[in-house]
């Protein structure tokens, strides 16, 4: 399997997902200005991705920064990246505890900081794979045998450390032996599903039709599919769940057609802080992504377009959340905050 | 405003709506052949505008045909024309209707026949546009003031031989002086929305923003959209509705959030042999329209692709159906019925 991050000697290297599935081509980001950017322009997406992404840039940019003026650039590499991508909170909750340890650490030496900050950039992603392996076991037992798993986006290897949220639930569905396909939506405009999903999952060989957006309905109403997985990018604590635009749609036309819809996300895409999902801010892209694919201008020029990468999906439509804890159910007020305190 | 189809003595001459809107490309079609592969192509697309060529079509094929052999000939012409698509009933209803008027002009000379049915084509155009304005003017009184109107698919002048049926009653409401602007979903994979409905639009001067199909449900919840119309590809004696896919999502997703949805299409679209649409037959395209756009590669090779063109859409989410005849309401069976007798 490809590596969607990886800390290296030369800088931080991650496969650029602009250009998958066309070229596999990976670049190097040599200091936080370039690993915000990365995070900026999609390089690496995918809300555990992004928490990882943004832990090794706060270790890059202490690595470089001068001994002299190590707090000063620690407050500027946090802020740097805190405004790359506002609703993913998993970008905000690996920041966090960057700073926590590195307030831990005072009095210790400049190179004393930077190690500590490095490995424990590197323990981010180590423990983010073993995450996604455990919510493959706790989500597994769910899926329905010998039907299709709808999937919206890309909530897989590529959108983690490795391994999966959604993808890793349906991963682990099919090593306990479970006869199972996956319909991917192709997810416009940035195209997750049809180039990342797809391509991933081709390459583990678990069966894999594509399809576009405005089709799930239609087999939603077939009887073919037996539950939808998707990842979340923050899920406040009444259980609304922020996922990639479109999610909202499959989990309404799920409903209406009597199929469980369940979100595979770590306890790190818990955000208590908010009561509803109405209060989780909503990122608005450029109308580029929606007027062009791949540079080809699908649109007349000079028409008014609109781009939330975003939508909520109220609680009503979450049959289960599966988490590395356990899997969640409602209320949500209560199951999320039990799975939160316990470890 | 531009002729999405013509007659001209030099063939029947289309704009290529598979270019639109980076070129706005005229192709004449010389012989009936050509106006299959036009149909098939979708060089001409959209349920009316469908019955349009294929009376042309018709016209052309007779018209080039030789003088011992016009039974055969018209009998060769309707069957290849009748294969182009399976789905929008509008096709075999213009057939048909060549059909009757060449079998009451048994008897008559080749030359008398021929301008008969190429009369008949042009009747059928022109009658076309006048349906259009009255289910403008019906449709008008529906679409709330003040509000977004959501529409999916190219339901407009380009689907039709002018004015269209959906994007008809918007015009009308506009002229009737109601301030709206529209939604319209992008519509993968031809992309209709995107390019046809924002570019005809776009030239009427009424306001239009783009969205990808994804994203209806997410504005659907938002407030903004007062009502969704849409047109059809054909519907059956109960109501059931098939049209462009994606269809059937939004309108559960409206039906969801308390907004009225309203399909217009001309009687001609009416297929009171099928008691319901799960009866209608739904061509599957090639996958080459969900890998590729516009000829780059958005998908892994040798991944698997579903394109179903349409869906269809239970009688229990449609709040009305606009024909030129006036508007239909539940129970379909009965007023469906009412307004195909009537005149």
């Amino acid at each position: 399997m490809v590596e969607t991050i990886q800390w290296t000697a030369g800088g931080v290297v991650m496969i650029d997902q602009t250009k998958l599935p066309l070229e596999a081509v990976y670049v190097t980001c040599k200091d936080y200005h370039e690993v915000a950017e990365a995070i900026r322009s999609m390089v690496i997406r995918g809300a555990p991705a992004i928490g990882v992404a943004a832990a090794m840039g706060v270790a890059i940019g202490v690595l470089r920064a001068p001994d002299e003026n190590l707090d000063g650039s620690m407050e500027a590499i946090c802020e740097e990246l805190a405004g790359t991508r506002p609703t993913a909170v998993n970008l905000f909750w690996a920041i966090d505890r960057m700073k926590k340890l590195y307030a831990g650490l005072r009095g210790k030496s400049p190179a004393g900081i930077r190690a500590a900050l490095v490995a424990e950039a590197q323990q981010v992603k180590l423990e983010d794979i073993a995450i996604n392996r455990a919510m493959g076991r706790h989500g597994a037992p769910l899926i329905p045998d010998g039907k299709t798993v709808l999937t919206h986006c890309n909530a897989g290897a590529l959108a983690t450390a490795g391994y999966g949220t959604a993808l890793g639930v349906i991963r682990a569905a099919v090593e306990a032996g479970k006869k199972i396909d996956v319909f991917a939506d192709e997810t416009r405009p940035f195209l997750q599903g049809a180039r990342l999903t797809a391509w991933e999952l081709q390459q583990d060989g678990i069966e894999t039709t594509i399809i576009t957006d405005n089709m799930a309905g239609h087999f939603l109403k077939s009887g073919r599919i037996g539950c939808v997985v998707v990842g979340a990018d923050r899920i406040a604590a009444n259980g609304d769940v922020a996922n990639k635009v479109g999610t909202y749609s499959v989990a309404v036309l799920a409903k209406e057609n009597g199929i469980p819809f369940y979100v595979a996300a770590p306890v790190s895409t818990l955000d208590l802080t908010l009561d509803s999902g109405d209060k989780i801010p909503i990122e608005q892209r450029s109308p580029k992504e929606v007027t062009e694919v791949f540079g080809v201008r699908v649109a007349p020029e000079g028409i008014a377009v609109q781009n939330p990468a975003f939508d909520v999906t109220p609680n009503r439509y979450v049959t289960a959340i599966i988490t590395e804890r356990g899997v969640a159910a409602a209320p949500y007020e209560e199951s999320l905050r039990r799975l939160a305190g316990s470890v």
